[in-house]
């Protein structure tokens, strides 16, 4: 590894991160609430380790793909350490391991959260909670572009080979001009749901924090019953609509600008996302209908609300699911394996790739009948390789395992198989609000230190997509580069 | 498909049935039981209906792979149906898809079952249930050999290829040799265990159950407590020993008979397994020592009885698990996962597939680290070829992904999540009891029919390895073969 490079870019991180801060204290400066202190001093904090580490003078800026995965995975476990410091030294949240839990679950748009009384926090506090949800959807965008396994980008390939190079300064103006228009979309999704939701009724204060969990597909919200406190139609129905629309791929609102309005249904991952949205809001529906909600409307107006936040990997909630039944819950369970679309801010195990996963499966069985014929598995007109089909099959099962041992590590704090079960599938999958005791009324406070380690890691896991994590823990990966 | 050859076969599969089922009216006429009757006619029947179809002329010879996986797939469901006449006709289970499930549970080596008072039950009957097993466990192991995919086994490829041949001629006599000689080991398992349990205590009859249960790791009891009520501590371990034995490949055996006494430790499926259970042997001990048992010794007991028992995919109980802290439970749901070695009579995805999936999941790694550098995945001395590696990817997708579509539907049910999700393990890696309603000393009665055919299914499905029966949802695999 080229550690001072590494060290370098962390500490250009903490200074953005630093900036950041200024937002929360704004707020708190505001709303004269008595957290502007903690933010003070956090700024002061983070800022003050950005410019040290930022100053370090790297030689030959050659950087291999593994510089570019120690970055990522550091990177979002550092911006947590130091993100947590605005909830440790307010004394909102007294423990160390549960401000980070909670900074992780911000930055990775999880929305885990371990906080009870969410109404009677500090207003910076909460706005800080919901802008690294915002911060880090940004943050996941440019990283699928630039780093992250996604089938038809050249991207991967490129920074998997080891040559010496690609230099930062070959790759990052590519990346860089895609990144600027997605940014700008991600803005432009940002203020126009903000005024749509103040338009709706919402104070100008939740308006912001409920796009921010929007459009991050976070789900951090600043009432405890979440969306559903408000009770109000239009704000659910706008929510809903935002959150589909970031848990679609990004690039294909570009390809809109320059004119392809066909290009989202021209798409397969979009396709497959929307059937498996509308038709789990179907059943849901009608499952629903008569044992939990008299009415028809009521019901597809809850379950549409709750498929989409799940979908989408965000995570509010307008009613209590824990009380649905099995079928229904089964349903939402299932959806938060899947999630989102690649290239959106959703998380999970990704639409392309379970899109992909089936398609592999009917390829398989065909192949069994017809040993000699040639079957290819295509997604829109292109043929896709091997090597990629190979990748996402060994994805899903790093995955499963990954679920699994986070499983067994928090089944040693003795709860219920739903809470146990759902909190690494919620926190794997950056949805936040599983069933049981992390249900969507419910958090994460009654788990161990450990536990709540362990949560916090499937949260960074499963935001970066397993592997920049996982390759901190093998030995080979820490060798420093020989320049 | 080539009909008239496929039914032919089928036809000789109903006579073997027919045969077999002379053993329980055997035990049925010395116990004069109720059910004596019922045999005869069961006899009759399936007798009858397998000597018309074995009439059946066929033209030339010449069958293909999708034949083979024909005569698997709706044998084992024919075997079923007129296996659950004794059943039926005796009155014992008066439900059709109650009595389907239960011959279905006994040829697939599952013992999930409906029974709810088993003591009261004709001796005739609870010797077919379990006889089914020790059948079925038979049937298993020749079926790996010539039919299923198993690493570094030539079989699959020439059964995959759809060449004019090979023709039964050609590759029976190859496997009938090698099937001979796993089948003597099979029953002099069986001759053996019967004569030690015997001895530590068991009624004849019951060591003849408990026999069958253990040597197809089947679990069927004629005790409502399984073993637990015998509460006979060398009668644990003599099943313990077995259990373990046949959760092994047959292979081994057959090569410790030729003099190669290393075999086992030179294996790596083996190692793997053994070191599965021995940890999750002393994990469970100390998990439960002090919470659940007060002696070390009791802690120790139970847990290996139960890890091997759940490993091999066995089903037998001491106690009831259900009551074990969630740490152990766990563990056991794991293990149920990952099941016994190939060519044993274990079930769910082998202990084989789970390591070499490790080992690729290690490889993907350090190929992202050293992109360069060529990995190869090793097992024993050899390296296994990257289609080999594909196709468990792709069997891992296709087993989670019906393990899933179970648990939605029989979510319908609205029962607690503990039963709801084991029930399709258990079923779907034939081990039989799960947690919650489905726990060792419950039972799967509460279950709709619909969720009691779609478990059927799912025994099936994991006993023939998948491929079989998804096959017959394709149209093409019916097309009539021109010859």
């Amino acid at each position: 590894m080229n550690f001072k490079a590494v060290l370098k870019a962390l500490g250009m991180l903490l200074v953005c991160e630093a900036l950041l801060m200024i937002f929360p204290l704004v707020v708190a400066i505001y709303f004269q609430g008595t957290d502007i202190s903690a933010f003070f001093l956090s700024i002061l904090i983070t800022g003050l380790f950005g410019v040290l580490l930022s100053q370090i003078k790297t030689g030959k800026k050659i950087m291999y793909a593994r510089d570019g995965f120690a970055i990522v995975s550091l990177g979002w476990i550092l911006l947590s350490l130091f993100g947590s410091l605005p909830y440790l030294i307010s004394g909102v949240i007294p423990s160390f391991i549960d401000s980070f839990f909670e900074a992780v679950s911000g930055f990775t748009t999880t929305s885990a959260s371990i906080l009870t009384h969410i109404e009677d926090l500090p207003k910076g506090i909460l706005f800080w909670r919901s802008f690294t949800h915002w911060a880090g959807g940004m943050g996941v965008i440019v990283l699928t572009l630039a780093m992250l396994p996604s089938v038809g980008s050249g991207t991967v390939q490129m920074l998997k080979a080891e040559y010496p190079g690609p230099t930062p300064g070959k790759l990052v103006p590519q990346v860089k001009e895609t990144a600027k228009i997605l940014y700008k979309i991600y803005l432009f999704f940002t203020l126009l749901e903000i005024i749509i939701l103040k338009l709706a009724g919402l104070p100008l204060y939740d308006a912001f924090i409920h796009t921010f969990g929007t459009v991050g597909t976070g789900g951090a919200s600043n009432m405890n019953a979440s969306v559903g406190a408000y009770n109000n139609i239009n704000v659910e129905v706008i929510i809903t609509i935002f959150t589909f629309m970031c848990g679609t791929n990004f690039t294909l609102y570009y390809q809109i600008l320059k004119g392809d309005f066909k290009a989202p249904f021209k798409d397969d991952e979009f396709r497959f996302y929307s059937v498996v949205i509308i038709t789990s809001i179907i059943l849901i529906t009608f499952n629903l209908y008569g044992d939990i909600f008299s009415s028809l409307w009521e019901s597809l107006r809850h379950s549409s609300f709750q498929v989409v936040s799940v979908m989408t990997t965000t995570g509010f909630a307008t009613t209590d699911y824990n009380n649905w039944g099995m079928f229904s819950k089964t349903i939402l369970l299932i959806l938060m394996f899947i999630g989102g679309c690649s290239g959106s801010t959703g998380g999970a195990l990704k639409s392309i790739r379970v899109l992909l996963l089936l398609r592999v499966m009917k390829r398989e069985l065909l192949q069994v009948i017809h040993p000699r014929a040639v079957y290819s598995v295509r997604l829109g007109n292109k043929t896709v390789d091997e090597k990629t089909i190979s990748e996402i099959l060994g994805f899903f099962f790093m995955y499963i395992l990954i679920f699994m041992v986070a499983v067994l590590i928090i089944s040693l704090d003795n709860l219920d198989w739903a809470t146990t079960i759902t909190a690494a599938v919620a926190s794997l999958g950056n949805i936040g609000p599983g069933f049981g005791i992390v249900g969507p009324m419910g958090n994460y406070s009654i788990f161990s230190d450990l536990s709540k380690l362990v949560l916090s890691l499937c949260m960074i896991i499963g935001r970066l997509e397993i592997y920049p994590i996982l390759l901190l823990g093998i030995p080979s990966f820490w060798k420093k580069t020989n320049l």
